[in-house]
């Protein structure tokens, strides 16, 4: 029996009302924190960390404790990669303004990111956050189709804002998304082999005919492409193509949420969507693009920008300023000059690897999905995908913390353990954490 | 007669269709700029700018030319401010990272930014953006009151989110606001002397009665205490406080929005609400906060965050990041060490002197509104408020431009000039701006 789903959001919180933790001084911070941000301000491990110092795939503590990041996908060159660093602080110095007046970076930076995109997404917004990509692309979405309807996975995170918790299903504690919200599942598809396809188009042509019935017609399927909060769902290959065709035959927008699986993360290619060999109409991008530095930003056609303009103004003061493109640029750089992409495929495929030798030591692991250095690795009883085992996800969280290794959970019960490092990640790295993910497993066991 | 309102967001942009630049470089930068950016990527002035470098109040032109910063509030400190830069920059070769781990930095940013607030005022939730901060505190006051209605001024803008825009009437090119926003004029409070603040609670009861007879009821009154987008109203100082007293009488909230009037802006004190002697129950805060490092912020209540997270999960990526928290803090700082409170207050009284003296002698001139460093001056034919002058307006600010000065235009008609330099401003760059203002309108006269 499935376990009762819990909100996504919460799963590796820190409680502030149950949660104590005997170091003093981290007690104390804590205090403060909850005295001064509250309820929003979650902190990760059931002890938090109080970390000081990042460098390439590590972070420190306070007392000097060295942890191996296999978790953050931000710093996605590694934690304050030099290059970046320098390239921001530079640009920090000489002229840090909005976009409205013209500046070489902020050209050379989006004809650099178009490139890497399909010849029909010609022009490029830009933002400041993920969450006001995935806002502005519903609108886009909305605008040009006429249409009110929107389709997202079934455990979805797309952002922040009103909107887009609106198709963010895993955010909603007490209710169910609105009624122009229609969910699909998507766990099936693992086990569909070459159907999978065909499943997955068969979820979102109903969800289009319950949104037609309802009279909102479908303006966009929105997913990310690798799946991440829903679990992390990669394969096969190609599995989302047929549903795209079937949202574009009824009027509807296909849009790439490429926060979460864009820039070379999938280790197969620098967009998640081009794994599935499929053409989005908008594309939406987050959290790496600036390794930290708040970059984010909308692709599209010209067509789709036109209709909004008709409609109202957009602009951002953040976005497309003269240090959000320096420090777009120098991601983009460093991605091609030290093979990142590569990187990816190559560590992501030896990690897999070594995960699977410990899935046969360890039946807790039902499955292990996942592309490039996105790697989930999803926990039941007896290996049955259909008992989920939240509590022997969330136990090995926290030993991993422990013995100072931090990933993360996610999935519709939280039992899939995140495996979500830096590009960087060597194989050196992925044997420190194989050989400590062996060893709490076995303590577990 | 009032002339047909325009859209607010366009008044000083370069038509992409019909501009054309006589410099071929420039020339070259717009033609790439609109095929890869497009609609939403608004150049200021009729020749738009080149820029390259940015310091203090300058800002120097790929040729070298100079231009005295009349306009920008995001540097609230100076372009480039050392102290700023310095701070990011080292805090970005350390640790920049999001706030799910315990950090130094973030905790003493967030007490010192609280310390300046009333009392009731509590808790912070950092965002991205103002725009993020506004659509969070909209929520936060429909989940409280469980009310739906907001009140907004009639040319109001604050920020680029779909819920956000659908309060910012100034976004709306071809249609009107949705039933639930209800907006109230201002510009009537400059000319009712002691009656201002009866006369604008008027304005709001009538718009609360509206709301609930449509059956909305009214969530909030959310208002940028200087009314920037209007047109600047600044004064008599309190004019909103009965307005607020009987928006709480009906069970709404009183949120101000300081992303235009905060951090020491208007002169008299560090936020534009206690100009008017009213507590808010929500502050939403951007732009200048970081002095150009995207940080933003939503400062209220436990009982209002404790009633949205019961509801809602809600994180901000970027938000409260240790680079933001750095570049917070620093701001903070030299606002302090500079004295940049007091220098708003005298630059900006010395400024608005100057140009009571250029009204003396320019009929065109029918109002100067504003507190500390964020001044209005309205062009009118004749001096008459009811005969807008925009054409004059655009004329003055693109003449202006051309004499290396940058300002821009506000209001309902486009016929307000956008006086919002630096807070680091001096009596020698009001005296410069003073000096080339009475000359373009001595050739426009």
């Amino acid at each position: 029996m499935a376990k009762k789903p819990l909100p996504i959001l919460d799963l590796n919180a820190f409680a502030f009302d149950q949660g104590t933790v005997p170091d003093k001084a981290l007690a104390e911070l804590i205090k403060r924190r909850y005295k001064t941000q509250g309820p929003t301000s979650m902190l990760f491990y059931q002890e938090p960390l109080h970390i000081v110092r990042g460098q390439g795939t590590w972070l420190y503590d306070s007392k000097g404790t060295k942890y191996l990041d296999v978790y953050n996908n931000v710093p996605c060159l590694g934690h304050c990669h030099p290059k970046v660093v320098e390239a921001v602080s530079q640009q920090l110095s000489q002229l840090n303004v909005h976009s409205r007046y013209l500046h070489d970076t902020v050209h050379i930076y989006t004809e650099k990111l178009l490139a890497t995109l399909p010849d029909n997404i010609d022009r490029l917004v830009m933002t400041c956050t993920g969450s006001e990509s995935n806002d502005l692309a519903l609108r886009l979405a909305r605008t040009t189709t006429q249409k009110k309807g929107i389709i997202v996975s079934e455990v979805a995170y797309h952002g922040n804002t009103q909107m887009v918790t609106e198709v963010s299903p895993s955010s909603f504690k007490t209710q169910a998304p609105p009624e122009y919200v229609m969910t699909v599942p998507v766990a099936e598809v693992t086990h569909r082999g070459d159907g999978a396809a065909d499943w997955f188009a068969d979820q979102v042509y109903s969800a289009i005919q319950t949104l037609n019935d309802r009279g909102f017609g479908c303006a966009a399927l929105l997913v990310d492409p690798i799946f991440s909060s829903d679990g992390i769902y990669s394969d096969p290959p190609g599995f989302l193509n047929k549903a795209v065709e079937i949202v574009h035959e009824h009027g509807g927008l296909f849009i790439a949420d490429e926060v979460q699986s864009g820039f070379a993360r999938t280790g197969d290619c620098m967009w998640g969507f081009q794994r599935h060999n499929v053409v989005p109409d908008i594309i939406t991008m987050g959290k790496p693009m600036g390794n930290g530095y708040p970059v984010a930003g909308v692709a599209s056609r010209l067509d789709l920008l036109e209709a909004l303009c008709q409609e109202v103004g957009y602009f951002n003061t953040f976005g497309g300023s003269t240090t959000a493109a320096a420090a777009g640029l120098a991601v983009l750089n460093v991605i091609e000059e030290e093979g990142m992409l590569e990187n990816s495929r190559q560590v992501g495929a030896y990690l897999k690897l070594g995960l699977h030798e410990l899935q046969d030591q360890n039946h807790c692991i039902a499955e292990i999905r996942g592309a490039g250095l996105y790697i989930g690795l999803e926990f039941s009883e007896d290996g049955d995908v259909n008992r989920p085992d939240v509590d022997k996800a969330t136990a090995t969280l926290n030993l991993l913390r422990r013995d100072q290794v931090l990933v993360g959970t996610v999935g519709k019960y939280g039992n899939v353990l995140k495996i979500r490092p830096p590009l960087c990640f060597t194989r050196d790295n992925a044997d420190l954490f194989l050989n400590k993910l062996g060893k709490v497993l076995k303590e577990l066991s």
